[in-house]
């Protein structure tokens, strides 16, 4: 886990991790949510409405934002203010995914970041989601 | 699981439902996440940094705005396009939440709704989250 201090937090530092997505991950995080939209858990409703297959939890893929932030950048000193999501490609199970952030702004007053956030299918190179996150950064 | 036509979709229209934080969720978003930040994981890092205790993943919270939109507004049609949210209170475990949407735009061109979503604790009637959802609805 990365402990950045506000200092060392300059714009355009950038950080990324890879994950890919399991069908464990949508089971657990069916579990927390109690989300049983059939677009997520009925392949044939996702296929009937244009989707190769089931599609993942936009909620879900957005909730590797909370590792970029967390363990990333900024890491242990991590307070996430505020987030902005456009869910731009569907995901599906078995995506190799590249989830990467870069300090937009800085506000040295309040101590608080403006990170611009992606995250790309390494298949097609694809952009699936992309936004931002305003995070502070704690003493 | 409510499965409202865009037709029935008016502005105005309100749903809502509650749900408890619980440990099993702080380790399934764990599972999903490997998000391992302190403020989440470790008692005594939280308090230390002015927390009562361990806080809730923000993502977490906001997770249960893919159960409002995918369930109850508008439920089975649902297709989020994109959100945007503020963390405005520190959830901790066993908090009781109500989760709640008031749709405040709607596109029929694009057969779009603007949600107006919040998240408040029951005990201290504060709200911990709020924002907006744009979600699409499917034929």
């Amino acid at each position: 886990m990365n402990s950045y201090s506000f200092e060392e937090l300059s714009i355009g530092r950038t950080e990324s991790f890879d994950v890919t997505v399991t069908e464990d991950m949508m089971a657990d995080f069916l579990k927390i949510t109690k989300d049983v939209n059939p677009l997520h858990n009925d392949e044939d409703f996702a296929k009937e409405k244009g989707f190769a297959s089931r599609v993942v939890y936009g909620h879900l893929t957005a909730s590797f934002f909370s590792t970029l932030a967390g363990v990333y950048i900024p890491g242990e000193k991590c307070l996430i203010h505020e987030v902005a999501y456009k869910f731009t490609k569907p995901v599906y199970i078995g995506d190799e995914l590249t989830v990467s952030g870069e300090i937009a702004e800085r506000d040295e007053r309040v101590r608080q970041l403006k990170i611009k956030v992606r995250i790309k299918r390494s298949s097609d190179n694809a952009t699936v989601i992309r936004g931002t996150m305003t995070v502070g950064v704690l003493e």
